[in-house]
């Protein structure tokens, strides 16, 4: 047990960041660094930024260099983009230094296949620094190792299917296009469908499923689907009512095929929300017996910043390398300060 | 990686056993002896009896000790009765012999302080044979390890509230007058609610959710309480309808509150089914944030014989001594054969 507190720089300070600094104080982490680029932050105090209740002294920056620099910090918290291409550099600043590095980056969950380029270099680097690199949040307890640990008490398994949905509305309205918001079904067709997509958050999670059940996929793929109701929706962010009929969002369909002959068929689904909508997360699994279990409206972000905070010490004490989350050791709540885990 | 099939002992040989032999099968375990004292069951072919589709040669026998003596087995599964006193001298005789052994016995889940005496006698015999025993089943995953599990991506824990259900006509009259099935609520009152009663199967598991949570519990207490509708409802297994506003079974409601000021309340809910009834099995935790999760009509009897099935290879290879369900290694789906994880 180590009687220093873990000490940790917020990479990225944003709508999760505020969340996370929250949580880093309740678990009794010193935040020694803290990185964005948004002038509106950059010189602030990450007390206020983070409501935390007080000045902390610690200055946002935005030079990432000069704050790995100055403090010898055990874990870095990444949370900027959603894919690894974009991400590189962030991981790549950190690791160098030699600090450990957890995010929220959703392709970072198991990111071997679709950027096995990235991954792989930051796989190399990590080891050669002694670091651990890996991304968490919400897919790591109740995308992949709960309905793993779920599965363990089946005698058979057919398909696994799973569906999970957020809000675009929580996201801003480019991301809210990008789904298809209040495109109607001609348009949905040519841009969003036909597109070269990327692959969806639950592609990642499905892969780590089957990396951590030991099937080995010979066929993987995905498609976009309108998601439509037969009534009016208003979204905020588009500032508009989207008519019956036009699509409030997408859902990616993702299949997928192994030769042990079990099917995986996962559900990512991003629209705008109806007052009576609430986040999903739904898997049932065919076999022996059938089995189906659902969080109800899972607070996405919340769990997602507790998981991320309640990860840090099996990350600093982790085997070096790009650890990905199904082989990390499961996951359990903190009852003690943080670095009494370690 | 063992290259020798896993031998197994059925040792009691009812409903939950026929279950068993058949995934034992599925997994590639040898079944090597069965132990039952039933005459209509003594001198039959296991094969016979659990539907094998073939004679297996291995014959129930009445004997225990010639069984153990005759054979040099891996894990004895022991399923015959629900409390750790009346299952002691079956764990004696296995252990005693060097055998493992893996037990549906709802107490044995964490009996280290409803049946202290026998629970720690058991632990020293085991290690003093080297080997180990545990007890699995349903709440090994849904009642203990699950709601762990996604506990850990909550920042903070207040209360934790289960709640499982099983068909009390499943089992026979006996339970289901145990469970006050058909009483009038005086009679409820007098002969359940008022008598010293036995721990809740989920009391045990809760208190399993404490140890492995690293919660102190100060304080634990259970009471009974009908289960009563407002229709009628048809009791097969009493043979006559039990009016509304009667008992249709009842609710075992346990309350532990814990030094670290976390609360529990589990319900453990024996009723007579209508046609819409399913088992149930639903966790809330509030928090930070909420959490919510159930699993949906969950078939108990066949997730728990296929628990104790995927269960052995962690049963063998683990230290020797009385190792309860929450101090395992997380459960996985065997894709491989069993013995192919030793």
């Amino acid at each position: 047990m180590r009687n220093t507190k873990i000490r940790a720089v917020q990479f990225g300070c944003g709508k999760m960041a505020r969340l996370i600094c929250r949580y880093l104080k309740d678990h009794d982490v010193e935040i020694v660094g803290a990185i964005d680029t948004n002038p509106q932050l950059v010189g602030q105090d990450l007390g206020e930024f983070a409501d935390l209740g007080c000045q902390t002294g610690v200055i946002i920056s935005d030079d990432a260099e000069a704050v790995f620099e100055q403090c010898d910090a055990d874990i870095a918290i990444i949370t900027v983009f959603s894919y690894m291409p974009e991400m590189f550099d962030f991981y790549e600043t950190a690791l160098r230094h030699g600090v450990n590095v957890i995010s929220t980056c959703e392709e970072a969950i198991y990111p071997w296949t679709t950027s096995p380029l990235e991954t792989n270099r930051l796989d190399k680097l990590a080891k050669a620094n002694h670091v651990t690199i890996t991304g968490s949040g919400m897919q790591d307890i109740y995308w992949i190792n709960m309905p793993c640990l779920a599965m363990a008490g089946m005698n058979k398994i057919k398909k696994v299917s799973g569906k999970v949905s957020y809000n675009v509305e929580d996201y801003g309205p480019a991301l809210a296009e990008a789904h298809g918001a209040g495109y109607d079904l001609d348009r949905f067709n040519q841009e969003i469908a036909a597109a070269e997509s990327l692959p969806s958050y639950m592609w990642n999670a499905a892969e780590a499923i089957c990396a951590k059940m030991g099937w080995t996929i010979s066929r993987i793929q995905q498609k976009n689907v309108p998601f439509i109701l037969d009534e009016d929706v208003y979204s905020q962010t588009l500032g508009r009512t989207i008519p019956a009929g036009q699509a409030i969002g997408m859902s990616a369909v993702t299949e997928i095929k192994t030769q042990q002959g079990i099917e995986l068929e996962v559900e990512c689904i991003g629209k705008v929300y109806r007052k009576e909508d609430g986040d999903m997360c739904d898997w049932f699994i065919s076999g022996q017996p059938d089995l189906e279990f659902s969080v109800s409206k899972p607070d996405t972000v919340a769990l997602t910043c507790a998981t991320i905070v309640n990860r840090i010490p099996s990350v600093i004490s982790d085997p070096a390398g790009f650890i990905t989350a199904e082989k990390l050791p499961l996951l359990s709540y903190p009852s003690f300060p943080l670095h009494t885990y370690l």
